[in-house]
């Protein structure tokens, strides 16, 4: 039996092809306009700036720098190249839905330039190699160089792939020798690791491109001796001078920040620093399928139900604080004063890819739906040029301008960032979106998000997907079958529709029980159609009781969709409506606002406003309510108005 | 007509009396030996320590030091010497209770230090004097010193007071007059002020004692002239030397931390370190008083009606966030990030204490009330050695580890802190609780405290109040009239009394209303008995809708006592308790709990507790309620059991 190898997959959902589409008309523009100190932007609103830094990245100079072609210091932080680097995978993958010959010159010439930037030996980290070339891999801890090189490895793999430049594999490559010399227990090499995993995953998938088992077996490697080195970070800073910070306060951070305080196999939870627990993740479901290590398998499992069961927003987003950007402790989910970085929940559409690869079950693709759908979404402005570090839950100016806990709230989202890891993230997630839709496995294939597209696999099967969602739950399946096998095609049946939904093949309707959390349908004739019919219902949610910050809360969701009321769109302050999930309520699309969004309108209750100045605390009476329509958009599509407070929690009546 | 002049006040409130008594027993020889750094304490706990102060205090040394009866450098805050003076003025009010020629020696020879220390020309300022002598006066920004010489003038009237010293009086004579000669507008003088207000309440002071107008003028220059002087602190700094902090960040907290950005005239909210704000407002209130100075008087009313009705929390407590331990902005009253420190608490008693002596209006002696039974009460443990410096009205153990926004809130009392400004504040606010009981004004005689007391005055009045409040309701006056004049005794009908009440007077029920908060009864005869009833229900109360953080949310209060949960009390999480102003609820006093306090059981409903690690967010049903007891205990003596978490405000049903 010939597996059906996927072939190609093009999105055709009118909602992703809008925003594939302005990633290549506005996002890698003003991106690559921004990292060349080409774009007039203002950082003002960025509380991540670095003293001085108020415009641009000056990226592509050090590039340039390193490269001997043009003369000046580094500028920004040790890890500046990323933002080249995954602004080139998300042109790489862009490739695949609009060629593009203008980008691709630019693509390949920064190939170039990438490839004379870097030293002989594969070492590439701009910082170093520019201004302190003696302290190369002598302070992990802050360096950041092989995280650095990591993101390089992914674009170099993914540039490849889409182009089959072979330059930009190499570099990669020799980036990867590079590391595989100087890393591991020989005598001669460092036996540690770098403070912000990422090169774990990176040296994954170049094996997986290359087949070079020296990759996967270093990756390997920095999974198994991760914490098992007491005092490693410290023990660098202090041979390399301890007060030389590299970048100021990250001595401080401790062990926990750096998933640094115990071996893997011994961290019960998911703590520190998110975007490195989920990076580490990720790395670590890569490496438990590429080697079936039970150990690593194990840690999977535990970190993916810590943070989805115990630690994640309900729009997907994670982080509890700013201070340090982390993790807190379990069922610790505050809205206002909480971080959800853009790229920790990119990181966690990578975390649950990689688990969906290793084991079947529905949850995964869920996950990853409820990033794309909110909270990592929620990342970019409806224009493609703006963008949140932070992504709250509830927000107000005046908190943000006045209370100094949640001066790291943006209401708006900012031109760009000092530290931009999140715009080129998200828009490298976009662009390969793609590669979200399906998974192939022994003997079937599994469809696993309602995306719009067509579909073709090496075996000559065609899976054309249709429908208008997320606004709308029927979703159509026209599949092609021309290899006379019968394939089973799982139809992932989201958590949010587990209880009402129906399937009809070939016109004939059909009780089918999920397994795994997907629906299982023989394709055995040439021709077969699939008519899924969602539960498009508007849902009061409530999250478990161990939540404080949301007791007495709920939240509304409409398929995958997590709505927020605006203040631009109500009149009383948006805590003071009362909601609960017997109101009655309205949805309607409008296709005119926020370029063709739901919304929801909630029969809600309202209090008189008490008067201004009058006293603060009095005696509780019974309160008098008044009936009041509460307007609710998409999450994702928040701050895209005049300023103003946005709460996703609603208080109950 | 004679006045009826307060010649003396016995406190013999039994809960009162325990509190002076222990300030006498425990916190003066506790404060003392750490002063001394004979204490074996612990400051692990403290979040403000300074880097490697673990112990104790050196506060004693500094002034041997700048007396030149020991060697040594100075240690610990600019301001540290203010430690030594409020424990000063606290076991000067303490003589007027309990006699103590133990400690009176001590008192006497710390007077004969402090004469040693101080410089010839009245300066007094050990970290100055000690460190960097050429610096005085030169960095008022974070100095400290007019505010370290104002609290020794404090404390210095107070012990002359009490005992008659007056080496006492001449030290803080001779330090107000160094600060005359150096700050005015003459060409020789420097036209500013400290970053710190306090000296503006503290020369007030001065001047009531020694009826010295200069003092008077010189407090109201400084009142005058703040905020008109855009840059001077700035100023001051660079010819300081921009680099040369005193302490590490306060360049950087901005004019409004120091109410310097703008003339008091024109500052419209209470902005800034709340502690600053109270004292400056004390000042005010004094000098308003004193000179008639209408535009300090709308300051006042501006500033008191912004805190009282839009930033207070419902035990009296101020100071939203613990950046820059300030007010944010109106009705912004977070429960679990504030600050609420203690000396604010304590503050604000002495401003009410100032506006409730400008002019008659029973709303200043709620709010004294309020601090002395709940907000300012909070700082101390039961046992007098342990204090806060943040009162929470919300905190978890939990929390305060493992979220850093709420690394500030401790949940158990620390030994002490580097910046020991709240247990000695505190001590004297309760040593001079007799103050705060009566105000007497041209023909009437106000009661303003239902604390158990003997008073007599000059004119032969005399006036027994006695009770078991805070517990009960139950006031009896007994009052012997030997002038032959009638007195109109104005007894304060409590705000959370208003609606409920009775009076008896010689034992005939009278109907009285009451005129600006207080219950008038003429005192003509011989002897006079006055029996009030209040109200002692309990009640639910809740806040201005206008609070987000307390919206749907109920605080329990009876009588002054505003109470809360504990764990150790309740077997839920605190915040699954739901509670509605019909809950049924049952009052009875423990004797042997906490010292003897009234606890109050609610009959709350309470879910059944999900599960931990099934899904974290599910759709909303009804909730299934079961019935459940909460206990709560004051608000004051929280945090005197095992730890665990609290809550004032309960979650409604
Ligand atoms: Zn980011
Ligand atoms: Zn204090």
């Amino acid at each position: 039996m010939v597996e059906p190898e996927l072939k190609r997959v093009t999105v055709t959902s009118d909602f992703w092809k809008r925003y594939q589409e302005l990633v290549v008309s506005e996002v890698l523009p003003y991106q690559w306009a921004v990292m060349n100190d080409e774009a007039d932007i203002n950082m003002s609103k960025d509380p991540q700036k670095i003293e001085g830094a108020d415009k641009n990245s000056h990226a592509v100079a050090n590039l340039k720098i390193a490269a001997g072609q043009m003369e000046g210091h580094h500028y920004g932080f040790p890890f500046q190249d990323t933002d080249v680097y995954k602004w080139l995978e998300a042109a790489a993958y862009s490739f695949s839905y609009h060629p593009n010959p203008e980008l691709k010159t630019i693509t390949d010439n920064l190939i170039d330039l990438i490839a004379d930037a870097q030293d002989d030996d594969g070492y590439l980290s701009t910082y170093f190699q520019i201004d302190a070339p003696e302290r190369k891999f002598k302070r992990l801890q802050q360096s950041h160089e092989l995280y650095t090189m990591g993101h390089y490895i992914e674009a170099g793999v993914a540039y490849h792939d889409a182009t089959g430049n072979e330059k930009a594999l190499e570099i990669a490559k020799r980036m990867a020798d590079c590391i595989v010399r100087n890393f591991g227990t020989e005598d001669d090499q460092i036996d540690g690791y770098d403070g912000h995993p990422e090169i774990e995953l990176a040296l994954s998938r170049l094996y997986e491109a290359t087949h070079e088992k020296k990759y996967l077996d270093e990756a390997h490697y920095f999974l198994q001796v991760r914490g098992t080195k007491p005092g490693f970070f410290e023990k660098q800073n202090e041979a390399d001078g301890l007060e030389r910070d590299i970048i100021p306060g990250m001595r401080e951070a401790g062990e926990r920040y750096y998933l640094d305080a115990q071996p893997i196999a011994d961290q019960e939870t998911a703590d520190g620093h998110a975007v490195r627990v989920v990076y580490l993740c990720t790395g670590m479901a890569y490496v438990a399928r590429l080697t079936g290590d039970e150990t690593l398998l194990e840690a999977c499992h535990r970190f993916w139900k810590d943070i989805v069961k115990r630690r994640m927003y309900v729009t997907g987003n994670v982080g509890s604080t700013t201070t340090g950007e982390a993790f807190t402790y379990d069922y610790d989910l505050p809205n206002d004063t909480m971080y959800g970085e853009t790229c920790a929940s990119v990181g966690m559409t990578f975390f649950a890819r990689q688990m969906s690869l290793l084991e079947t079950n529905s949850e995964y693709a869920d996950v990853i739906e409820k990033e794309l759908f909110n909270g990592a979404l929620s990342g970019m402005a409806l224009d493609g040029k703006h963008f949140f570090y932070v992504n709250p839950l509830e927000a107000d100016p005046k908190a943000s301008t006045f209370n100094p806990g949640k001066s790291h709230v943006l209401t708006h989202r900012a031109d760009w960032f000092g530290c931009a890891c999140c715009p080129a993230n998200l828009a490298r997630l976009i662009t390969s979106l793609d590669q979200y839709i399906y998974d192939v496995k022994p003997g079937e294939v599994l469809s696993n998000q309602f995306i719009s597209n067509d579909a073709e696999f090496a075996n000559g099967l065609s899976i054309k997907q249709t429908s208008n969602f997320p606004w709308e739950g029927n979703i159509h399946f026209d599949i092609t079958n021309a290899t006379g096998e019968t394939t089973q095609l799982g139809i992932r049946l989201p958590n949010w529709s587990k209880s009402n939904y129906s399937v009809t093949v070939n016109g004939t309707a059909t009780q089918l029980e999920a397994k795994n959390g997907y629906l299982y349908v023989p394709i055995a004739q040439a021709s077969t159609t699939i008519d899924i019919v969602l539960d498009m219902n508007t849902k009061f949610m409530r999250a478990s009781n161990r939540v404080s910050a949301d007791f007495g809360k709920y939240a509304v969701q409409r398929g995958p969709i997590v709505f927020c009321a605006e203040e631009t769109d109500n009149d009383a302050s948006l805590w003071q409506y009362e909601v609960s999930p017997k109101s009655e309520t309205h949805y309607s699309f409008q296709p005119n606002l926020l370029e063709g969004v739901g919304t929801i309108t909630v029969n809600a209750k309202l209090p008189q406003e008490d008067e201004d100045g009058v006293d603060l605390y009095t005696e509780a009476t019974a309160e008098q309510l008044r009936d009041a329509k509460l307007k609710l958009v998409p999450y994702y599509a928040w701050a895209n108005r005049e300023d103003g407070a946005m709460q996703v929690w609603l208080n109950k009546e």
